[in-house]
């Protein structure tokens, strides 16, 4: 078998770029050249491999069609005319005469204009239907010429420390979305509503899925539960993604109605509370779990439901389904190869009891090459034993399902004991009329109507002494109008310890 | 960028082997130990990296089981018992005083008794069974050194040449199995019944895909249309695969009925008539066709279907569903980078005028790494130029969809026109009472009492006449009680041509 090598018929490097063309021909009634423009456009720029072309720019089409059109220090910024002001302040950060990156603007019509006198400014080079249009409709995209040459570079939220980039590559990105693909059972055409941010890990890699099971892209600028349910209605969405804090606005908006038909709904970022779970499932989406980072390009272990869960009662079929659950199909088992709990003093696997927690740690086809120059950071998570460290923390139910107790560097430690933020959070969620915090909890209160009294604090703290164990009670409460939160959602933790640090 | 370089956590070597793992843990009630413990004898039996295990059998437990267990000349046969005259005859060839490989026994408990006796021969080392008890439950399955390993290796079952042996790596099954399921949108928890022999190219890779989406497995020795449609009652099966000929068994059975939900069937090897896709479909069935080749481990070319086609009346459908199609997901686009049709004088593209022949020529990640010691065989289809060449003669349509007009090896030319069998074939198809092949026609009459009178030569002759181009005709006709099929159900083609040529 000796003579059988790679030869250069089956070595063609992985990429997801071709799947873009491949739908344009399946199911696109025209071929689609809108990104062959831009990639032509790119490469007339100058735009070269290994240059950076970045996005600033929420859910419009122009951020779905760079997904396919860059090739890969940032040389062009693309920005939406909301974050012009932002980036231009940013832009005037630069030492004088020193080169800085040239700017597109991108315009949305769906957006009264007034945009266009910006291009007044000397900073933008063009709109980007300038540069489309300038494109050549013939051009041929180039395949990268190793699967491990990066795709893309994603900046982290940060809501544990400064926002790192996460430097991906085709083959990860390739592996990440065929295996979102199965995981999720992804149908051909289906009807995708961009709830989840394309900016914030690549939308979990669902560009390229959707282009890949030819599906229609709705976008959207903002998540506004009002707009959701009309455009869930209009189009017939059929799938979308979001943290759980979507899942909350959904079950609590005023515009809350039964739904004409079930929705798919994958959610991940943090623990969804129980009761929100609940609360979105009852109202027709169906509710896939899972867990994942940015460093591995996506969700990377998924709650697997048991058809014979289906029999139990709505609360526990909520407490299953809260457990980020099993790894996905590309990442092998829990306590096998591909990810593991381990002990953080002994570095062994930690015992499948529901209650030992570990670390969890990682490896596999789509985790990142790594944080961009960044070598430190890199090599603090990345370690020589081959492992990733995710910095989460979680326990392995006897049943082989993970889930997520804290992040490793929340972990609240009182009086000796660990206390676990999620636990308490998820009691405080099944409180109908409040989500927030502990253990100094930070409480926003519901604005639609339902409360007849605000609750005292004093309410909120016995509400959560008879749930949970003495020790876990939050001893203080602080009510917020808004919680602080990153651009994708994710309550910013860092700032409210800071709070409450100012408090003590 | 350049410091980030692929390292251990990233660059796990691709491999379906985990799938099984994972299925057990999240879709078993119990853990799946059962080819763990194989696994673990086989290494206890002395089989190491690199190393051929064959298995004689048809789909049968022990057959799926034996894709996960053997880490990869042969010195370990597992034989089904109705095979093991014929292998126990290979086996007396062997000049004596030669070592031969071992043999275990796969006893099969839904057939009547009478093959444990053949133990008393000493040829066989073991029972499949009692192997399996020896097996170690804890051992652990070794992921392979690289991913470009053998992982299995097929024998093609010749329709045109001598049987050659196809090498695949981890690599190359990963990617076709991830591709075959997004391809024909399997969803989680399927219930697939094995019409497909799993010796035929892996069963097109769903030995390891149904372990990916934890699917239950549906095994059947043989294709019989009574059996098939009591076990898709009776298990609720919702997917299959198979050759046309399996279509055409199913819709002329005398046990035929409407089915009491939909079965997708997924099915390729050769273009399926569109009278029998017609007359499959209208049962109940879901067909999808595609195309591929064992050297590529399964299908690559799949006829996505629009929904606008749902709007055209029967025959028109049948007619757009029986050409092979669009590439799969994995396999870019016709006429862009993973595959092509060739005009085989020039070597430039095809015009995608649906009329142009060329060859079709493929490459990409689930390619082979080339067959077992041929290295002739090997450079003759896989060229310098970077190119599988298929042997397979098609057309691209102008929506770029590809149809396969005939295999170039088959090619018939009459007074210097090149006529196509496939279109023959289909008119011949068309008539309800027979299925044939051309030019000369070899005819098998159906049994199912549906004749009131056989249908006489020069009757088969004028059906032709006023439906084909008259240099189409056939000449000659030959009524067969059965057609010689190879052991996946294709008909062999070079038999016929050789009782065809005795008869000039």
């Amino acid at each position: 078998m000796e003579l059988l090598l790679p030869n250069p018929a089956n070595s063609t490097p992985l990429t997801t770029l071709g799947f873009l063309d491949r739908a344009a021909t399946a199911y696109g009634d025209s071929p689609s050249i809108v990104y062959n423009n831009m990639a032509s456009s790119l490469t007339s720029l100058g735009i070269q491999r290994g240059q950076v072309v970045s996005v600033v720019a929420p859910n419009v089409p122009s951020m779905y069609e760079l997904q396919f059109a860059v090739p890969i220090e940032s040389k062009l910024v693309f920005v939406d005319h909301h974050s012009s002001s932002l980036v231009l302040e940013a832009i005037s950060l630069f030492p004088r005469n020193t080169k800085h990156p040239q700017l597109i603007l991108i315009d949305d019509e769906m957006v009264s204009s007034g945009s266009k006198s910006s291009l007044s400014n000397s900073h933008f080079l063009d709109h980007y239907e300038g540069i489309l249009e300038d494109g050549d409709p013939k051009f041929k995209w180039v395949r990268p010429k190793s699967e491990w040459d990066p795709i893309v570079l994603n900046y982290t939220s940060g809501t544990t420390s400064c926002p790192k980039g996460v430097s991906l590559s085709h083959r990860a990105i390739f592996i990440k979305t065929m295996d979102a693909l199965v995981d999720w059972s992804v149908p051909n055409q289906p009807v995708y509503l961009w709830t989840l941010p394309i900016f914030h890990a690549n939308g979990w890699s669902f560009p390229w899925g959707m282009a890949a099971v030819g599906g229609t892209n709705i976008c959207l600028r903002k998540v506004d539960p009002s707009q959701i349910y009309r455009l869930v209605k209009q189009h017939k969405v059929t799938h979308m993604c979001g943290a759980p804090v979507v899942l909350n606005m959904l079950s609590n908006s005023p515009d809350l109605e039964t739904l004409e038909h079930h929705v798919q709904i994958l959610t991940a970022g943090s623990p969804p509370p129980a009761a929100v779970l609940a609360r979105t499932e009852s109202m027709g989406f169906v509710v896939s779990h899972g867990y994942g980072l940015t460093e591995i390009g996506g969700i990377v272990f998924s709650c697997a439901w048991k058809q014979k869960w289906n029999k139990l009662p709505l609360t526990e079929r909520a407490r299953l389904k809260s457990r980020q659950g099993m790894n996905t199909v590309c990442f092998g088992t829990v306590g096998l190869t591909e990810a593991d709990v381990l002990d953080p003093k002994t570095g062994e696997l930690v015992k499948p009891d529901g209650k030992t927690v570990g670390e969890v740690v990682l490896r596999g086809g789509s985790l990142m090459l790594g944080y961009l120059k960044d070598i430190e950071g890199t090599s603090k998570c990345m370690r020589e034993n081959g492992w990733f460290y995710t910095g989460d923390v979680g326990v392995i139910h006897p049943d082989g399902y993970l889930e997520i107790k804290d992040q490793s560097k929340d972990i609240i430690i009182s009086d000796g004991e660990n206390i676990s933020g999620p636990e308490v959070e998820s009691v405080l969620y099944s409180n109908p009329v409040f989500w927030g915090e502990t253990p100094c909890a930070f409480v926003s209160l519901k604005k639609n109507g339902e409360l007849t009294q605000k609750p005292s604090e004093k309410e909120i703290i016995q509400y959560c002494r008879d749930r949970l164990p003495h020790y876990m009670v939050p001893k203080t409460v602080v009510f917020e109008n808004e919680l602080p939160k990153t651009s994708t959602g994710k309550v910013q933790k860092f700032i409210l310890r800071r709070i409450a640090k100012a408090m003590s």
